[in-house]
């Protein structure tokens, strides 16, 4: 490919709303032009980055046994209906009516069409365990697309669905498919991908595994025991927390005044109390009810809503302000003497303490010395608590938890009979009984993927792409096109490497050097082959790696077989 | 692969709501399965055939300078409001509002966003011409969804999309990718394909062909000249209507009474006169203001909407029922004394005639004997007949016009400037001057393709899908698999087969032979090996093809060269 042919423009200034490096970098490098919010069009570059990733999805999704299909992006509603997912979902999912006045949604996720396609088919107990996936566009109305190919609105995705008559051969390929993900994240040349325990969330099922590149730039932080004996990784979202038990002596209940101290930074000025002594509450609305939900947690901690959202079985928002008629003294509410119209519920980080400040219930005044034992009484406590760095590991017992962000670059479920019941797929088991078959479904968003290697492995003046999914493994810089000798080397050496099957992007321009340069540090091509005249006339092509890695001279004569060389022994490296 | 992994059922009887051959067997050959009105999901050995087209088609897009690049399946509504088409086109565009309100639109087609990704990049005259191309999902919400995967309303289509500064560019590289056509379909296995001119519909532009695959249950019709020295074939919605001059006297104006008498066939029973002595009125409405339209055509033609419609240029339909206020005297209209409140096109057909008999705009009464120069005076004739067999070849002036059916697998438009110039589009050309650039699309379905070769090639057992698409080369049945000695010679065939790199079906199941070979021919593989008791006594395999084209032995120790030499002569034949 000739980089005149080649449609895109590159150029030097950083777009204002781009606020991370892939986003820059991808749109200031010619790689994607913005459509609307969260969706885009992807320039060639792109396009061939994401086919190799996808090819290589698809060479370990046949590695174990996967067969590719393809569903529709439009499906009826009635589908959903069946799985109870078109009232559960809410403004995420794209919704139209077709000319015949039929309900229509876009596909955020293909269970009910997996079923869809198996059930009746996969009618004997013979007939299992087989695997199912396709490579296709997604529409997710998502409110807060964001980071470019990062979040977005549109993406295409790998989504995997297995189907087993028994849950040990549900986790048996659960492990396979975990298995086929980290050699996927290799092969791709992502390098910091870790494997944590997760959330199920609209999916449904029990145990649930997110794949996270580590930037500082991801939406989602995890709990990771720096212990490297341990191996404890699980979102903060799901992650257990375990506080240090703190040292206090039991007091006498006493309430005081506090005029207008309504934080935990307020009590701790007037009082000289740390927030570890405090017990504070948090207020909550149940999402369909507006019902309060009022949660007592230490002083130094966060509520973990998705922790409180599972415990609860609905969803909650923080409240909007509080109705005084529900007896609620926002900014003094504790647990002695409250009776307001509230559900309670309260963290087990208040366990073991003996003497709390807390809020009285009353404008103004708080209580010291609070005991819940003795001033409460009996009560349930529940983890809702965010893990903190420092925080207790709920593997080894070490206060060894780290906080680190990440970026989800895929994920694997196991369902269990979620859709399978509820959308009546059957089978007769050996012994002539009728079951609903156990599920699995494994994603990985293909664009998303590209943009967190370019996030990951990236300097100020281009993406690095690794070798395995770079949309050309040469880059040839002819420095004086109009210098005939030159552009001949150049224009042999581009014929020889494409007739040896190697992937040439040729710059044979008549620009500057510096130009030259600044848009092949933007291509992010791995090897780069400078012809110019001070090297022609040393009968040398000079060859450097994107990432520094190497600088050198090669022979002209040899330069084809030392460059297939180079390009083998890269692949190499991400070979599993 | 083995048959026994792969998701899909294969039975016997025909579903009722097939009426075409391919419908019917990729229905029960376990290809798809409907999930809503023109929306099927696709199981794995589709997906594998649609996989090779899509490779063929890339190739050769490639092949002419292609860039391959992705655009959203969901667009804003603003970009179709720029070109005019988010109200030119009707309930076939499937449009929702997102939830920050903006209206959206599914694309049915993308030079919308073809113009969107190269507007402000391709600057200079300097960065043309270029090729664009996506394979991508398209939705449009077709009114006739019908057989199968040939008409539906979600499909996979390679669009491209070229950009020139000159007409004559642009008809150089439209001539590149009509021959690149060609290739395609003799590259896929398609035999009876032709290009045909063919009407640019909601697409705009002038020039454009479309290519049909000739079979009786296409939907369009093709008026093609049969001297096979001249070549001339069109859409029959844009073929030209040339009509034999019929012999006729000069005769005397008469009015004469016809009770009741409403149809062509009635006046032929009642006078003796042959339809094309007749001057017939056919009653359309303009779509937008309901008025009525008159045509005038000789009485054994019919209307070719399409042409009524470029030449009003106005969207008409038939007319519903004839208002009597307008003056209409449905079943005796004539051009004679016509003053209804309605626009009249003559057909070229009436010119030169002498003498018609035609209505006389009075209830029960004909004119016979009428002339139109004499009796209506100068009018305009215009050419909006339906060419016919046996009809003037507008190119070699032979009666040779004869009528084909064919279901289009592919288009390509001369669009010219009307999405450059709406959508603001320009370039700075040599002479320093703005222009808007020129356009040229190209489009080829990736299912219906799919589907028609099936049309094209089965029998009643199955489709014989072409090497070069096949979902797999070769099948093995193994005909008793119970016996170790035949499946042992089984498994180290398809092994070593596989390890060759050669696609194979694997059947090992233990069923009846008849029912393996239902289902064999159902899978439509080229080549079928079986292995038997019998075989394995003799030390041979047998080998048959599916096209029947071949039957015999081959000693096993060489099959499997034997099989790879099959495979290689047999791709030879689609070579280009």
């Amino acid at each position: 490919m000739l980089v005149r042919n080649l449609l895109g423009a590159r150029y030097k200034e950083t777009p204002k709303d781009c606020v991370i490096a892939s986003h820059a970098l991808m749109t200031k490098g010619g790689y994607m032009k913005y459509m609307s919010t969260g969706t885009y069009s992807l320039f060639a570059p792109t396009k061939r980055i994401t086919a190799k990733i996808e090819k290589i999805l698809r060479e370990e999704m046949d590695r174990i046994g996967g067969q590719e299909v393809l569903f529709p992006v439009v499906m009826p509603a009635s589908l959903w209906e069946e799985s109870g997912r078109y009232t559960s979902i809410g403004s995420e999912m794209a919704r139209f009516t077709d000319r015949n006045g039929t309900k229509m949604v876009l596909g955020m996720t293909h269970e009910e069409a997996a079923v869809h396609l198996a059930r009746d088919i996969a009618a004997s107990y013979t007939d299992y365990p087989f695997m199912i996936y396709q490579i296709q566009t997604k529409f997710r109305d998502e409110p807060r697309a964001r980071g470019g190919l990062i979040r977005v609105r549109e993406f295409t995705m790998k989504d995997a669905y297995s189907f087993h008559t028994s849950q040990e051969d549900l986790e048996e390929y659960y492990r396979k498919c975990y298995e086929a993900y980290v050699r996927i994240y290799k092969r791709v040349g992502a390098k910091n991908v870790i494997a944590v325990k997760s959330d199920s969330g609209m999916m449904g099922g029990s145990v649930s595994h997110e794949f996270m590149l580590l930037t500082d730039i991801g939406e989602d932080t995890l709990a990771i025991c720096s212990d490297e004996n341990c191996g404890y990784r699980a979102n903060v979202e799901v992650a257990d927390c375990i506080t240090h038990n703190i040292e206090s002596e039991k007091e006498e209940l006493r309430k005081i005044e506090t005029p207008n101290v309504k934080t935990i930074e307020g009590l701790k000025h007037k009082l000289g109390v740390e927030p570890t002594g405090m017990c504070k509450a948090v207020i909550y609305q149940e999402n369909i009810s507006d019902e309060y939900v009022v949660v007592f947690i230490r002083g130094d901690l966060e509520v973990n809503e998705t922790k409180l959202r599972n415990y609860l079985k609905t969803e909650v928002h923080p409240a909007t302000g509080v109705n005084e008629d529900s007896g609620i003294v926002a900014g003094f509410t504790g647990p002695v003497g409250f009776n307001a119209k509230a559900k309670v519920v309260f963290d087990r980080s208040l366990k073991d303490i003996e003497s709390f400040v807390c809020g009285a219930n009353e404008k103004d005044f708080h209580y010291v010395g609070m005991n819940i034992e003795r001033d409460v009484g009996d009560v349930e406590y529940v983890d809702v608590a965010k893990a903190y760095n420092g925080g207790v590991c709920p593997l080894c017992g070490k206060p060894t938890i780290t906080l680190k962000r990440g970026v989800e670059v895929g994920n694997i479920f196991q369902l269990g009979t979620k859709y399978t019941k509820s959308m009546n797929m059957t089978y007769v088991d050996s012994d002539g009984t009728k079951k609903n078959p156990i599920m699995g479904c494994y994603g990985i968003g293909v664009g998303r993927l590209c943009a967190t290697i370019c996030e990951e492995q990236h300097d100020a003046y281009g993406p690095i792409w690794p070798m395995p999914i770079a949309p050309w493994q040469v880059e040839i810089c002819c420095l004086q096109s109009e210098d005939e000798r030159v552009k001949g080397v150049s224009d042999d050496l581009y014929n020889k490497l494409c007739d040896e099957g190697v992937e040439v992007l040729y710059d044979d321009r008549d620009i500057r050097a510096g130009a030259m340069f600044a848009d092949a540090d933007l291509f992010g091509i791995p090897i780069r082959v400078v012809v110019s005249q001070k090297n022609c006339d040393k009968g040398v092509a000079e060859i450097s790696y994107r990432d520094k890695s190497f600088k050198g001279e090669v022979d002209l004569k040899n330069a084809v077989e030392d460059i297939k060389n180079r390009i083998n022994e890269i692949m190499d490296r991400y070979k599993v």
